[in-house]
Protein backbone atom coordinates (compact mmCIF):
# COMPACT_ATOMS: atom_id res chain seq x y z
CA UNK A 1 0.00 0.00 0.00
CA UNK A 2 0.99 3.70 -0.37
CA UNK A 3 2.81 5.32 1.87
CA UNK A 4 3.53 2.22 4.39
CA UNK A 5 6.67 2.58 5.83
CA UNK A 6 8.25 -0.94 5.96
CA UNK A 7 11.82 -1.90 7.43
CA UNK A 8 13.37 -5.18 7.42
CA UNK A 9 15.68 -6.31 10.66
CA UNK A 10 17.66 -8.93 9.30
CA UNK A 11 20.84 -10.58 9.03
CA UNK A 12 22.17 -11.62 5.05
CA UNK A 13 22.91 -15.34 5.43
CA UNK A 14 19.71 -15.83 7.82
CA UNK A 15 17.68 -18.35 5.96
CA UNK A 16 14.67 -17.32 8.33
CA UNK A 17 15.37 -13.12 6.84
CA UNK A 18 15.58 -14.77 3.16
CA UNK A 19 11.93 -16.11 3.18
CA UNK A 20 10.40 -12.49 4.31
CA UNK A 21 13.14 -11.29 1.42
CA UNK A 22 10.76 -13.17 -1.44
CA UNK A 23 7.33 -12.47 0.28
CA UNK A 24 8.50 -8.59 -0.13
CA UNK A 25 9.60 -9.42 -3.42
CA UNK A 26 6.70 -11.35 -4.56
CA UNK A 27 4.74 -8.79 -3.33
CA UNK A 28 6.78 -5.85 -4.89
CA UNK A 29 6.36 -4.09 -1.43
CA UNK A 30 8.78 -1.30 -1.02
CA UNK A 31 11.22 -1.51 2.33
CA UNK A 32 14.16 -0.59 4.16
CA UNK A 33 16.93 -3.01 4.96
CA UNK A 34 18.50 -3.27 8.03
CA UNK A 35 21.82 -5.29 8.63
CA UNK A 36 22.05 -6.07 12.44
CA UNK A 37 25.23 -7.10 14.02
CA UNK A 38 24.19 -10.46 16.21
CA UNK A 39 27.18 -10.21 18.18
CA UNK A 40 26.41 -6.71 19.10
CA UNK A 41 22.60 -6.07 19.15
CA UNK A 42 21.55 -2.66 18.47
CA UNK A 43 18.79 -0.73 20.49
CA UNK A 44 16.29 -0.91 17.58
CA UNK A 45 16.25 -4.94 17.29
CA UNK A 46 15.82 -5.39 21.28
CA UNK A 47 12.78 -2.82 21.01
CA UNK A 48 11.32 -4.33 18.19
CA UNK A 49 12.03 -7.80 19.91
CA UNK A 50 12.22 -8.05 23.44
CA UNK A 51 11.06 -11.61 23.52
CA UNK A 52 13.80 -13.26 21.46
CA UNK A 53 15.83 -10.53 20.73
CA UNK A 54 16.87 -11.85 17.04
CA UNK A 55 16.05 -11.28 13.61
CA UNK A 56 13.92 -11.36 11.52
CA UNK A 57 11.64 -8.34 12.26
CA UNK A 58 9.26 -6.70 10.27
CA UNK A 59 8.87 -3.06 11.18
CA UNK A 60 5.73 -1.79 9.11
CA UNK A 61 4.70 1.45 10.37
CA UNK A 62 6.09 1.30 13.74
CA UNK A 63 4.71 -1.97 14.32
CA UNK A 64 7.22 -5.04 15.25
CA UNK A 65 6.29 -8.30 13.53
CA UNK A 66 8.53 -11.50 14.40
CA UNK A 67 8.99 -15.02 13.53
CA UNK A 68 9.63 -15.59 10.41
CA UNK A 69 6.63 -17.44 9.39
CA UNK A 70 4.57 -15.31 11.42
CA UNK A 71 5.55 -12.29 9.32
CA UNK A 72 5.24 -14.20 5.54
CA UNK A 73 1.37 -14.87 6.77
CA UNK A 74 1.19 -11.27 7.83
CA UNK A 75 2.74 -9.88 4.31
CA UNK A 76 0.31 -12.38 2.83
CA UNK A 77 -2.56 -10.84 4.91
CA UNK A 78 -1.85 -7.33 4.16
CA UNK A 79 -0.46 -6.96 1.16
CA UNK A 80 -3.75 -9.32 -0.76
CA UNK A 81 -3.96 -8.25 -3.85
CA UNK A 82 -1.42 -9.62 -5.40
CA UNK A 83 1.10 -12.95 -5.49
CA UNK A 84 -1.31 -14.81 -2.48
CA UNK A 85 0.62 -17.09 -0.86
CA UNK A 86 -1.66 -19.31 1.07
CA UNK A 87 -4.30 -21.08 -0.65
CA UNK A 88 -7.70 -19.97 -0.08
CA UNK A 89 -9.15 -23.39 1.03
CA UNK A 90 -9.23 -24.30 4.74
CA UNK A 91 -7.74 -27.71 4.20
CA UNK A 92 -4.95 -26.73 1.36
CA UNK A 93 -3.95 -23.67 4.04
CA UNK A 94 -3.60 -26.28 6.77
CA UNK A 95 -1.60 -28.35 4.39
CA UNK A 96 0.68 -25.89 3.67
CA UNK A 97 1.47 -24.47 7.32
CA UNK A 98 2.07 -28.00 7.85
CA UNK A 99 4.68 -28.72 5.49
CA UNK A 100 5.82 -25.09 6.36
CA UNK A 101 6.55 -26.04 10.37
CA UNK A 102 7.95 -29.00 9.00
CA UNK A 103 10.87 -27.45 7.26
CA UNK A 104 11.35 -25.78 10.85
CA UNK A 105 10.88 -28.70 12.74
CA UNK A 106 13.22 -30.93 10.82
CA UNK A 107 15.36 -29.42 8.01
CA UNK A 108 16.53 -26.66 9.85
CA UNK A 109 17.81 -28.86 12.97
CA UNK A 110 19.26 -31.18 11.19
CA UNK A 111 21.11 -29.13 8.39
CA UNK A 112 22.57 -27.26 11.99
CA UNK A 113 23.62 -30.73 13.25
CA UNK A 114 25.40 -31.63 10.40
CA UNK A 115 27.84 -28.58 10.94
CA UNK A 116 27.19 -28.63 15.02
CA UNK A 117 28.65 -32.22 15.37
CA UNK A 118 31.09 -34.80 14.47
CA UNK A 119 31.41 -38.55 14.06
CA UNK A 120 28.13 -40.73 13.95
CA UNK A 121 25.87 -37.91 15.34
CA UNK A 122 26.79 -36.14 12.01
CA UNK A 123 25.95 -38.99 10.14
CA UNK A 124 23.03 -39.74 11.85
CA UNK A 125 21.89 -35.81 10.83
CA UNK A 126 23.04 -36.70 6.99
CA UNK A 127 20.82 -39.30 6.87
CA UNK A 128 17.98 -37.78 8.88
CA UNK A 129 17.86 -34.86 6.65
CA UNK A 130 17.98 -36.59 3.20
CA UNK A 131 15.25 -38.61 4.83
CA UNK A 132 13.54 -35.20 5.54
CA UNK A 133 14.22 -34.12 1.66
CA UNK A 134 12.59 -37.06 0.15
CA UNK A 135 9.67 -36.35 2.53
CA UNK A 136 9.62 -32.89 0.79
CA UNK A 137 10.35 -34.17 -2.68
CA UNK A 138 7.38 -36.61 -2.18
CA UNK A 139 4.81 -34.05 -1.52
CA UNK A 140 6.55 -31.92 -4.41
CA UNK A 141 5.37 -34.83 -7.19
CA UNK A 142 5.32 -33.15 -10.34
CA UNK A 143 4.09 -29.86 -9.59
CA UNK A 144 6.31 -26.84 -10.48
CA UNK A 145 5.43 -25.26 -6.84
CA UNK A 146 4.87 -27.05 -3.46
CA UNK A 147 1.10 -25.03 -3.77
CA UNK A 148 0.89 -25.79 -7.73
CA UNK A 149 0.62 -23.39 -10.25
CA UNK A 150 2.73 -20.49 -8.62
CA UNK A 151 4.87 -19.77 -5.97
CA UNK A 152 3.55 -19.90 -2.40
CA UNK A 153 3.92 -19.85 1.42
CA UNK A 154 6.12 -23.31 1.37
CA UNK A 155 7.96 -22.47 -1.09
CA UNK A 156 9.23 -19.35 0.17
CA UNK A 157 9.75 -21.06 3.49
CA UNK A 158 11.99 -24.16 1.99
CA UNK A 159 14.16 -22.01 -0.85
CA UNK A 160 16.22 -19.95 1.53
CA UNK A 161 18.20 -23.27 2.88
CA UNK A 162 18.83 -24.34 -0.94
CA UNK A 163 21.85 -21.95 -0.62
CA UNK A 164 22.83 -23.32 2.52
CA UNK A 165 23.20 -26.73 0.73
CA UNK A 166 26.62 -26.00 -0.36
CA UNK A 167 27.49 -25.46 2.94
CA UNK A 168 25.94 -28.63 4.38
CA UNK A 169 27.35 -30.73 1.77
CA UNK A 170 30.79 -29.39 2.11
CA UNK A 171 31.03 -30.09 5.70
CA UNK A 172 29.10 -33.27 5.82
CA UNK A 173 30.91 -34.47 2.47
CA UNK A 174 27.73 -35.87 1.00
CA UNK A 175 25.86 -35.18 -2.14
CA UNK A 176 21.90 -33.81 -2.22
CA UNK A 177 21.65 -34.12 -5.60
CA UNK A 178 22.53 -37.98 -5.93
CA UNK A 179 19.46 -38.79 -3.18
CA UNK A 180 17.28 -35.63 -4.33
CA UNK A 181 17.72 -35.05 -8.01
CA UNK A 182 13.86 -33.90 -8.21
CA UNK A 183 14.12 -31.35 -5.19
CA UNK A 184 17.35 -29.72 -7.04
CA UNK A 185 15.95 -29.46 -10.18
CA UNK A 186 12.80 -27.96 -8.01
CA UNK A 187 15.49 -25.82 -6.47
CA UNK A 188 17.09 -24.68 -10.00
CA UNK A 189 14.05 -23.75 -11.58
CA UNK A 190 12.76 -21.65 -8.70
CA UNK A 191 15.89 -19.51 -8.94
CA UNK A 192 15.04 -18.51 -12.78
CA UNK A 193 12.24 -16.41 -10.53
CA UNK A 194 13.64 -12.94 -9.35
CA UNK A 195 11.51 -12.86 -6.21
CA UNK A 196 13.98 -15.77 -5.17
CA UNK A 197 17.26 -15.10 -6.97
CA UNK A 198 17.78 -11.64 -5.68
CA UNK A 199 16.72 -12.62 -1.79
CA UNK A 200 18.99 -15.79 -1.83
CA UNK A 201 22.98 -15.51 -1.16
CA UNK A 202 26.03 -16.79 -3.07
CA UNK A 203 26.44 -20.43 -1.26
CA UNK A 204 30.22 -19.85 -1.30
CA UNK A 205 29.51 -16.73 0.57
CA UNK A 206 27.03 -18.62 3.14
CA UNK A 207 29.76 -21.71 3.51
CA UNK A 208 32.38 -19.56 4.50
CA UNK A 209 29.78 -17.88 7.19
CA UNK A 210 29.54 -21.48 8.45
CA UNK A 211 33.11 -22.05 8.61
CA UNK A 212 33.28 -18.81 10.51
CA UNK A 213 30.82 -19.82 13.10
CA UNK A 214 32.13 -23.52 13.51
CA UNK A 215 35.48 -21.45 14.58
CA UNK A 216 33.99 -19.63 16.89
CA UNK A 217 32.02 -21.54 18.48
CA UNK A 218 34.31 -24.55 18.64
CA UNK A 219 32.12 -27.18 16.45
CA UNK A 220 34.82 -27.78 13.73
CA UNK B 1 -21.60 -27.82 9.46
CA UNK B 2 -24.13 -30.59 9.57
CA UNK B 3 -23.04 -33.74 8.34
CA UNK B 4 -19.58 -33.32 8.89
CA UNK B 5 -17.86 -36.10 10.20
CA UNK B 6 -15.23 -35.33 12.87
CA UNK B 7 -12.76 -37.67 14.26
CA UNK B 8 -10.15 -36.67 17.02
CA UNK B 9 -7.14 -39.25 17.47
CA UNK B 10 -6.02 -37.63 20.44
CA UNK B 11 -4.14 -39.12 24.26
CA UNK B 12 -6.14 -37.90 27.11
CA UNK B 13 -3.10 -36.51 29.03
CA UNK B 14 -1.66 -33.84 25.98
CA UNK B 15 -2.03 -30.50 26.36
CA UNK B 16 -1.99 -30.19 22.41
CA UNK B 17 -4.74 -32.59 22.01
CA UNK B 18 -6.34 -30.41 24.73
CA UNK B 19 -5.93 -27.47 22.77
CA UNK B 20 -8.33 -28.95 19.78
CA UNK B 21 -10.76 -30.29 22.42
CA UNK B 22 -11.22 -26.35 23.57
CA UNK B 23 -11.61 -25.19 20.34
CA UNK B 24 -14.35 -27.85 19.43
CA UNK B 25 -15.95 -27.11 22.28
CA UNK B 26 -16.04 -23.50 21.70
CA UNK B 27 -17.04 -24.14 18.07
CA UNK B 28 -19.94 -26.57 19.49
CA UNK B 29 -18.47 -29.13 16.76
CA UNK B 30 -19.47 -32.68 17.50
CA UNK B 31 -16.77 -35.61 17.42
CA UNK B 32 -15.27 -38.67 18.04
CA UNK B 33 -12.53 -39.45 20.40
CA UNK B 34 -10.02 -42.04 19.56
CA UNK B 35 -8.31 -42.61 22.64
CA UNK B 36 -4.47 -43.60 20.86
CA UNK B 37 -2.15 -45.91 22.45
CA UNK B 38 1.44 -43.97 21.90
CA UNK B 39 3.44 -47.12 22.87
CA UNK B 40 1.75 -49.30 20.63
CA UNK B 41 0.45 -46.74 17.67
CA UNK B 42 -2.61 -48.45 15.71
CA UNK B 43 -2.76 -48.04 11.90
CA UNK B 44 -4.83 -45.22 11.67
CA UNK B 45 -2.73 -42.68 13.34
CA UNK B 46 0.54 -43.88 10.84
CA UNK B 47 -2.23 -43.75 7.96
CA UNK B 48 -2.86 -40.33 9.07
CA UNK B 49 0.20 -38.70 10.56
CA UNK B 50 2.61 -40.82 8.24
CA UNK B 51 5.15 -38.16 8.52
CA UNK B 52 5.22 -36.95 12.74
CA UNK B 53 3.40 -40.51 13.65
CA UNK B 54 1.60 -38.45 16.80
CA UNK B 55 -1.21 -37.25 18.36
CA UNK B 56 -3.61 -34.80 17.75
CA UNK B 57 -4.76 -35.80 14.64
CA UNK B 58 -8.04 -33.58 13.44
CA UNK B 59 -9.72 -36.31 11.21
CA UNK B 60 -12.66 -34.13 8.75
CA UNK B 61 -14.71 -36.06 6.18
CA UNK B 62 -11.57 -38.59 6.09
CA UNK B 63 -8.98 -36.00 5.54
CA UNK B 64 -5.71 -35.76 8.43
CA UNK B 65 -4.96 -32.25 10.00
CA UNK B 66 -2.02 -32.51 12.16
CA UNK B 67 -0.40 -30.27 14.45
CA UNK B 68 -2.07 -28.99 16.91
CA UNK B 69 -1.53 -24.87 16.43
CA UNK B 70 -2.37 -25.65 12.95
CA UNK B 71 -5.62 -27.61 13.40
CA UNK B 72 -6.70 -24.60 15.79
CA UNK B 73 -6.50 -22.57 12.93
CA UNK B 74 -8.30 -24.64 10.34
CA UNK B 75 -10.91 -25.15 12.84
CA UNK B 76 -11.56 -21.17 13.18
CA UNK B 77 -11.35 -21.22 9.47
CA UNK B 78 -13.73 -24.07 8.72
CA UNK B 79 -16.28 -23.67 11.56
CA UNK B 80 -16.04 -19.59 10.99
CA UNK B 81 -19.49 -18.60 11.79
CA UNK B 82 -19.16 -19.18 16.08
CA UNK B 83 -16.65 -17.95 18.35
CA UNK B 84 -13.70 -16.38 16.40
CA UNK B 85 -10.49 -17.43 17.87
CA UNK B 86 -8.09 -15.23 15.92
CA UNK B 87 -8.69 -11.39 15.58
CA UNK B 88 -9.57 -10.39 12.05
CA UNK B 89 -6.91 -7.58 12.09
CA UNK B 90 -3.50 -8.80 10.49
CA UNK B 91 -1.69 -7.18 13.23
CA UNK B 92 -3.52 -8.52 15.96
CA UNK B 93 -3.58 -12.11 14.27
CA UNK B 94 0.31 -12.23 14.03
CA UNK B 95 0.73 -11.17 17.61
CA UNK B 96 -1.84 -13.70 18.68
CA UNK B 97 0.15 -16.50 16.20
CA UNK B 98 3.75 -14.89 17.84
CA UNK B 99 2.21 -16.01 21.81
CA UNK B 100 1.06 -19.23 20.94
CA UNK B 101 4.39 -19.85 19.08
CA UNK B 102 6.21 -18.67 22.08
CA UNK B 103 4.16 -21.33 24.65
CA UNK B 104 5.34 -23.56 22.31
CA UNK B 105 8.84 -22.78 21.82
CA UNK B 106 9.01 -22.13 25.59
CA UNK B 107 6.56 -23.12 27.75
CA UNK B 108 6.35 -26.65 26.88
CA UNK B 109 10.17 -27.06 26.22
CA UNK B 110 10.94 -25.47 29.59
CA UNK B 111 7.99 -27.27 31.57
CA UNK B 112 8.88 -30.59 29.94
CA UNK B 113 12.95 -30.18 31.41
CA UNK B 114 11.80 -29.34 34.72
CA UNK B 115 10.71 -33.16 35.05
CA UNK B 116 13.14 -34.79 32.77
CA UNK B 117 16.47 -33.29 34.48
CA UNK B 118 17.75 -33.12 38.21
CA UNK B 119 19.83 -30.51 39.65
CA UNK B 120 21.38 -27.13 38.20
CA UNK B 121 19.31 -28.07 35.00
CA UNK B 122 16.00 -28.18 36.47
CA UNK B 123 17.03 -25.09 38.55
CA UNK B 124 17.32 -23.33 35.57
CA UNK B 125 14.42 -24.72 34.13
CA UNK B 126 12.28 -24.00 36.61
CA UNK B 127 13.61 -20.23 37.03
CA UNK B 128 13.29 -19.83 32.66
CA UNK B 129 9.73 -21.22 33.18
CA UNK B 130 8.73 -18.87 35.70
CA UNK B 131 10.31 -15.94 33.29
CA UNK B 132 8.22 -16.98 30.31
CA UNK B 133 5.21 -17.01 32.59
CA UNK B 134 6.08 -13.62 33.55
CA UNK B 135 6.57 -11.96 29.88
CA UNK B 136 3.17 -14.29 29.34
CA UNK B 137 1.44 -12.60 32.61
CA UNK B 138 2.50 -9.18 30.55
CA UNK B 139 1.28 -9.36 27.27
CA UNK B 140 -2.12 -10.23 29.20
CA UNK B 141 -2.11 -7.42 31.17
CA UNK B 142 -5.52 -6.33 32.71
CA UNK B 143 -7.14 -7.88 29.81
CA UNK B 144 -9.57 -11.06 31.06
CA UNK B 145 -8.38 -12.93 27.46
CA UNK B 146 -5.52 -12.93 26.03
CA UNK B 147 -7.03 -11.52 22.60
CA UNK B 148 -9.47 -9.05 24.65
CA UNK B 149 -12.65 -9.26 25.94
CA UNK B 150 -13.25 -13.42 24.62
CA UNK B 151 -11.38 -16.75 24.39
CA UNK B 152 -9.06 -16.46 21.51
CA UNK B 153 -6.06 -18.41 19.96
CA UNK B 154 -3.49 -17.63 22.98
CA UNK B 155 -6.20 -19.00 25.68
CA UNK B 156 -6.65 -21.94 23.35
CA UNK B 157 -2.34 -22.70 22.85
CA UNK B 158 -1.80 -21.73 26.43
CA UNK B 159 -4.78 -22.76 28.83
CA UNK B 160 -3.81 -26.73 28.70
CA UNK B 161 -0.79 -26.27 30.15
CA UNK B 162 -2.64 -25.16 33.82
CA UNK B 163 -3.64 -28.57 34.33
CA UNK B 164 0.31 -29.75 34.18
CA UNK B 165 1.38 -27.34 37.06
CA UNK B 166 0.51 -29.23 39.63
CA UNK B 167 3.06 -31.74 37.73
CA UNK B 168 5.81 -29.60 37.36
CA UNK B 169 5.45 -27.62 41.02
CA UNK B 170 5.58 -30.71 42.58
CA UNK B 171 8.33 -32.56 40.70
CA UNK B 172 10.35 -29.23 40.79
CA UNK B 173 9.30 -28.19 44.12
CA UNK B 174 8.31 -24.65 43.46
CA UNK B 175 5.16 -22.48 43.55
CA UNK B 176 3.71 -20.76 40.26
CA UNK B 177 1.10 -19.12 42.12
CA UNK B 178 3.64 -17.27 44.63
CA UNK B 179 5.34 -15.66 41.45
CA UNK B 180 2.78 -14.96 39.08
CA UNK B 181 -0.52 -14.85 40.92
CA UNK B 182 -2.34 -13.08 38.21
CA UNK B 183 -2.04 -15.28 35.42
CA UNK B 184 -3.09 -17.82 37.46
CA UNK B 185 -6.67 -16.15 38.66
CA UNK B 186 -6.59 -15.60 34.27
CA UNK B 187 -6.30 -20.05 34.73
CA UNK B 188 -9.14 -19.89 37.25
CA UNK B 189 -11.27 -17.29 35.19
CA UNK B 190 -10.73 -19.66 32.53
CA UNK B 191 -11.79 -22.75 33.87
CA UNK B 192 -15.31 -21.35 34.53
CA UNK B 193 -16.19 -21.65 31.23
CA UNK B 194 -17.24 -25.44 30.41
CA UNK B 195 -15.38 -25.60 27.00
CA UNK B 196 -12.46 -25.33 29.02
CA UNK B 197 -12.76 -27.40 32.29
CA UNK B 198 -14.15 -30.17 30.12
CA UNK B 199 -11.50 -30.14 27.69
CA UNK B 200 -8.32 -30.16 30.96
CA UNK B 201 -7.69 -33.06 32.89
CA UNK B 202 -7.26 -33.60 36.56
CA UNK B 203 -3.99 -32.11 37.55
CA UNK B 204 -3.35 -35.26 40.50
CA UNK B 205 -3.88 -38.05 37.14
CA UNK B 206 -1.32 -35.88 35.13
CA UNK B 207 0.92 -35.83 37.78
CA UNK B 208 0.79 -39.65 38.38
CA UNK B 209 1.47 -39.42 34.31
CA UNK B 210 3.78 -37.98 34.55
CA UNK B 211 5.72 -39.93 36.97
CA UNK B 212 4.95 -42.82 35.28
CA UNK B 213 6.84 -41.23 32.56
CA UNK B 214 9.42 -40.32 34.56
CA UNK B 215 10.08 -44.06 35.52
CA UNK B 216 9.50 -45.57 32.15
CA UNK B 217 12.07 -43.13 30.61
CA UNK B 218 14.82 -43.25 33.96
CA UNK B 219 14.40 -39.02 34.08
CA UNK B 220 13.65 -39.70 38.27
Amino acid sequence: MAGDQVTLLDLWASPFGMRVRIALAEKAVKYEYSEQDLWNKGALLLQMNPVHKRIPVLVHDGKPICESLIIVQYIDEVWKDKAPLLPSDPYERAQSRFWADFVDKKLYELGKKIYTTKGEDQEAAKRDFIDSLKLLEGELGDKPYFGGETLGYVDVALLPFYCWFYAYETIGNFNIEADCPKLIAYCKRCLEKESVSKSLEDPQKVYDFVVMLRKKFNWA
